[in-house]
């Protein structure tokens, strides 16, 4: 990280800590499966039950997969914009993780108490924490120049496009007070949000 | 990799993808062990019966490591002719992850109750599903233009190839409604056939 | 695979296969410490009792922690000296890594019923499965030709040490059948062997 | 990368030794989250009991998570100084390893029974034998000469910087006897510390 060094040592460094982040991201969206629960014992119509109740525990699934999902092609893009990490950076890193990896565990909760107003407000909470902390991450790099000149121009727009998931998500805590499907739904705007943002910048590809 | 990219940058977006979801298969994989489960307190004879009724749990362990690790390899052998990723890819790999990731659920399911329809035709639904969803992806790869050159005739021979797979496992559909030990034994003929196909190819591999 | 592909992608198919092989090692080593649960709600003396019983599980979790630290040893070694991977040995890699998987449930097993014979006979089975599997593979490497020149020699000479680990875990099936602790007593001396063959080989090396 | 080595090959066999244990802490950190467990079956006041009462557990995540990250940051940093490992090395790092692996389960002990000494004092136990083994780690790698040159001086610093963790966690054992609480925050005081520390060398490579 220092100047004494020399530039493989840095880039050995540099590689190990992108390897541990994608490392992280793709075990934190493999374990959402283990919040799908299979009792043991049922009887027939108990399993009938339970499959029927397991809807919500599979949506559940499918909802933190596209969310840690969108997390990690963020954080792709915005890594390969960096020329270099220092030691803030990796704490701060951290801590983003430590709130990503924490995913799982509202996912249960929502996935097996769906329509209690609890587990919107504590989904919510920690997601719109890891989409905050994630934004915080992006001024940090942009104001410390850890950016790569050629990729300055793209990486001073990703602020005006991050702003809006931490601010969705917060602002369904309260609405999840109230109904717990309403803020469900609000976070579900925000994720089919960037799709259409996607599609809609497609063309202009197509047509070059 | 191509002259009209940032060449370095490229190549690390690309490899790190490919890690990405190589490392998300190798998660799924070793997951599946968690879905045979060791019930503690059980007396003398209370072993003996559970490790009797745990042989379903692990032929369907075997199973599944038979059916992710076919998986990993069309999909390895398929990253191996790419030389992009646009990001519809991106989005489509991250679909088509989402139901590998879920296969460790049913599996345990059919370990736990697999004499049961139910089982057999969830098992069946989602990997029918992750095939079919390969198998769009391979006709979006060739119509966007991202395999290599060299690899081209390769890769337009895929399709043909990946047809099997998901048709066997939703024609399984309304064979394990009426017998789920039915819909189980079509499953193992179509892993077992690219046995036969690879030990017939390697005949000439041999003679050369 | 073939003759008519280009080196670099050779070495990145190969590369891939060796990572992701890693990545199941690292994976199934770390799930282990799942075989140890912690049971909610235990009242003072309860934890006590607890903590007495979990040994058990304590040592069986160092005990496969070592197992499939030495196969990751072994496995390192061999994949250093490989040259190329052909289709048979991807999938025979695959079975390989279906009994290396597999060992946190016998593990969790042995240490919930560490004293009842049947524990012991799975493990042994379990572990005496991949390391035979483990020497075929060596053979099947051999006789294919898939070791690097220079290797060659230290390839050979693997086969004569690799036939006491499976043939002492095979053998300790009947012995368990007796006393679970007496076959337990030959997985430790054989985990122990390559330590003192370790430390005899390090001697030459200090003296040069 | 010695001259005495075949290059290509020494180089492989580190960097997949590195990236292993990269892997394994990787999959510790993330198994962390597997130690908050959500009950079915809760009615209404239940449910907000428990999660008044899985306060304990989150709190041990982000202990265990900070303190597996800083296992980790020392590991990257001493790893990025090393030129080789020998035979004895590697298993000394599995060792190292199996005790980084372990803390998931004094974890969960700690977030369910955070009030009981047993608790505090078998956290302290694993994290400091980790700590410990860290340091001897350290020292085998100076008096074996297996660090690069260039990085000598930064590595014959380590040892005066890593002695004091493991102090603190074996001396707070008999204050968790007394008080698990007292015990806790000795070891907050040691994660904080470092924070201190490198909030003060930034200021000089900000006025550089």
């Amino acid at each position: 990280v220092e100047a004494e060094h020399s530039p493989v040592e840095e880039s050995t460094g540099f590689v190990r800590i992108v390897a541990f982040t994608d490392g992280v991201f793709a075990i934190a969206i493999t374990l959402l499966v283990l919040s799908i629960d299979v009792p043991p014992g049922l009887p027939g119509s108990g399993l009938d039950d339970y499959l029927a109740d397991s809807r919500g525990q599979v949506f559940a699934y499918f909802l933190s997969f596209a969310v840690i999902g969108r997390f990690w092609m963020g954080h792709h893009e915005l890594y390969g914009m960096l020329r270099d990490f220092d030691r803030p950076l990796v704490v701060l890193n951290l801590v983003y993780l430590s709130l990503i990896v924490l995913i799982p565990f509202p996912t249960e909760l929502l996935g097996t108490y769906g329509d209690r107003s609890e587990s919107a407000v504590l989904y919510a909470l920690v997601v719109g924490s890891a989409a905050a902390v994630g934004l915080f991450k992006v001024h940090y790099i942009l104001r410390r120049g850890l950016v790569r000149p050629d990729a300055l121009a793209a990486a001073r727009r990703l602020p005006a496009q991050m702003w809006l998931p931490p601010t969705v998500f917060f602002a369904s805590v309260p609405v999840a007070l109230l109904s717990a499907t309403l803020g469900e739904l609000m976070w579900l705007g925000i994720l089919l949000d960037p799709l259409r943002d996607r599609l809609s910048r497609r063309r202009p590809a197509d047509a070059s």
